[in-house]
């Protein structure tokens, strides 16, 4: 199968090179890794095994990759306005479009661009770091959740889950994506906010007793803001204290946002915060602290971040 | 008058220093600045003229002071534990003892130690700054609220306003000591907060559209919590709006939270936070952006700090 990587970051870059390495055709649409990637090939440290792949098909803009079956959206969302320069070149007739982005909004963005019917959104349950160009670190997890966005055909996303199972990524396809978004949301709102706010890993946040309840308290209204929002079950009150016990387990792990506020890049505050906090508001759901760490995010992001 | 200043930071040396300048016989409790000020004296430079004192009586403990007419306290609120041995040298049959520390709690504790009639608590409105040894400077206000902890004569209280405005200190003695410690609460608790957070002085957070909204909501949480602590009269809602003001004229302001945090101390949490948040919570107020705050900053602070 012929697949684009869109945005190379941990994620498109663990991601593309387990498709890679499962025997797809697999593209990179790069930037920093550009260089490195072609001299050196792409490798891939990981707690599942280390390996490395000596050929890998990088370019610098997306025209040069021309259509594929199926594009993998790994993008900051702070980043979306180059969708339609990024992915445009890259559809065919049939060309899916699965985004594996954060938080709220990516879908339908992709969808009043390119059509309903061509996207998925996948969330997933990644650790994983970057670190010096061509090296991707993969920590912990991986698991995928993927569904259609409009379509209530299972067929495709069965198709590319299975596609995704058979190079070794743990994927299921679910027929209640925005389920999924939410429950990630559980954990990406207290736990990348504080990390990125308080710089400082998971464990500080989930081991000191006064973050690890304000943790629990901004995960107890995002479980509330969720169960408006009309999903197939709703979540239960437990959930916060299970992703505690997840949390617990993670050691040191950076979560994306303390990532990019470490290296000065924006926030991904508009998928992560501002829009599920509006969906929460939509419904009445009185959000307090989320919106408290929120506001505090915006001031901490890089000066000229948007 | 006989005058010790016990904890002299920016606002014990910047009132001591115009009260020996006013004629008092000034004793100093000194750490940091005790060689310097021994060796060249205290400098002030104040928005309302600067001005050098070349003899200072400087100590390095209480004992060798001796009782006093009247005991300044400015220590930070997390050295409390140091009242025993820095105050009772200090105290003769009659001593007052006046606290211009912030926040909740350190009346109490004075007199738990040294009874209350002894005890006056005072607000200071100062924004001063320690810079170089021997130096500190005054860039705004220094208004003085103060009034008795427990005693309903207010002869003491006034005598001692007029001792600080016969310095120069705009000061007066007012009926209600609590009353005026929450209308500094409402300021202290956001913008003492939010900069020591977010490591920018006070400008930056009342110029962000979000922490700005984020510092009203805050202070409107105060305000409900003051006005269940048996007042004389209630803060109106409108002081809010009042101190969104007043913090504009502030220019980059440092509160001294920004700057204990700055210089690896602890943050005066306990008095700042922890105290009204109870008081609030005992009379069921609700103070959720308050509590987020306040869990956050017990991660920011210095890791040694209790």
């Amino acid at each position: 199968m012929r697949i684009a990587i869109v945005g190379a970051g941990a994620l498109g870059l663990y991601y593309g090179a387990m498709l890679q390495r499962g025997g797809n055709d697999v593209s990179f649409l790069l930037r920093r890794d550009y260089e490195a990637i072609i001299k050196q090939g792409l490798q891939v440290n990981s707690v599942a095994g280390d390996f490395h792949l000596p050929r890998v098909k990088g370019y610098r803009n997306a025209a040069e990759i021309g259509p594929v079956d199926l594009v993998v959206v790994g993008l900051k969302t702070f980043a979306n306005d180059c969708f339609t320069e990024c992915i445009t070149p890259l559809l065919g007739e049939e060309t899916a479009i699965l985004t594996l982005q954060n938080g709220l909004g990516n879908e339908e963005r992709l969808a009043s661009l390119f059509g309903a019917q061509r996207v998925l959104g996948g969330v997933a349950f990644l650790c994983a770091n970057r670190e010096n160009p061509g090296t991707v670190t993969h920590l912990a997890a991986g698991r995928i959740i993927l569904g259609e966005f409009s379509a209530r055909d299972t067929v495709r996303s069965k198709a590319i889950a299975g596609l995704f199972c058979r190079a070794g990524i743990d994927c299921r396809a679910a027929a209640d994506l925005r389920r999924a978004r939410w429950e990630k949301l559980v954990w990406n709102i207290p736990f990348n906010g504080m990390s990125a706010l308080l710089l400082r890993p998971v464990d500080a946040v989930v081991g000191h007793p006064k973050t690890r309840t304000l943790a629990r308290d901004i995960m107890l209204e995002v479980i509330a803001a969720a169960n408006t929002q009309g999903l197939s079950a709703a979540l239960p009150w437990s959930f916060a204290d299970e992703m505690l016990g997840f949390t617990d387990g993670m050691g040191s792990y950076k979560p994306s946002m303390l990532i990019d506020r470490e290296e000065g890049r924006p926030l991904e505050l508009g998928a992560i915060f501002v829009r599920p906090l509006a969906a929460g508001a939509a419904h009445g759901v009185d959000m307090p602290k989320t919106e408290a760490l929120s506001a505090l995010l915006e001031l901490a992001q890089p000066q000229e971040a948007s």
